[in-house]
């Protein structure tokens, strides 16, 4: 049996800062006919699930557009433009833009977040020996977002409520609940 | 403080059959004047964790387009036009589709995927007490699927080369871990 679909033609339908959108026309393998890909190319992002020396964990609570509310998430922010090398760096600097924390940093897992029709694909860390920077560097002018402490039974009552509906937030707390609950 | 980015404008980019891409001007809260959000609509999708009788996991391996590359997955669909309140019978037909299995479903969370430009939501069920179904539904005409029953580790050992790099897996991988694995 064979999986791959061939690309016959790209049609480019938009080159926005964030992201691109085209549709693919492929074929599919083992003679089924065409069909159309609509696809969006997104440059990848970083996260991080950041535990407090009393085993809280840092949560950003900030307005999402594209479903019209507010979000209660790990802090995350994208790749910039050839930063793919350095995901480590850009980790360190979105914890220290959303949070004025630093820590120690390892990379737990990388995951494709809408792998259906979209390659944005985020590498989540886990930050500890958490400590305050003197003079963070700013916020992006453009983010509005207030900074909470919270134990993980908080987290999930969250969770439960509805304010947190987040996929990477889902993961970080889940690695949390096997990894650090009863340290 | 305010966090509500309230519309100025729409700009509709594309409408497709999988998702809609629009940019939106947005006023920013607190005073900090204006922005662009690029947004993707998606029409939502459910997935579902089937744990067989011998706590094994139901695992797909298909082709993505969006990354070029073969991915292993729980099963998993699109919800198609009118289904929104009707997602357990959705799931209920992508695990008979994708996997001839019927089985007893709970939902155990619901989450955005990418929430920072996107408003796809899934809702992941967990299907116990799975049994083969005489005459199943045929999968989608355009997809490729071969069907795995796995144990947790064999999954593991996936996340660990790369072949499973989907965050909706990976959330219901963690949940296995957490619910059933000792069981």
């Amino acid at each position: 049996m064979e999986f791959e679909e061939k690309t016959i033609k790209r049609q480019d339908i938009f080159k926005g800062k964030i992201f691109q959108v085209a549709v693919d026309d492929v074929t599919l393998p083992n003679g089924l006919g065409e069909a159309k890909r609509e696809l969006v190319f997104h440059g990848g992002a970083v996260s991080v699930l950041a535990v407090t020396p009393e085993n809280k964990l840092l949560i950003v609570k900030q307005y999402r557009k594209a479903i019209e509310k507010i979000s209660y998430e790990i802090p995350a922010g994208k790749l910039e433009v050839g930063e793919s090398g350095s995901e480590k760096e850009a980790a360190l600097r979105e914890l220290e833009e959303e949070t004025a924390y630093t820590g120690d940093l390892e990379p737990i897992f990388e995951f494709y977040t809408a792998i259906g029709f979209c390659n944005e694909k985020i590498k989540l860390y886990v930050a500890t020996n958490l400590k305050k920077v003197a003079h963070p560097r700013p916020q992006d002018d453009d983010e509005v977002i207030e900074l909470f402490e919270l134990t993980y039974n908080e987290c999930m009552d969250l969770v439960a409520s509805g304010a947190i509906e987040d996929a990477k937030t889902l993961i970080a707390l889940q690695y949390f609940a096997l990894h650090f609950k009863d340290k």
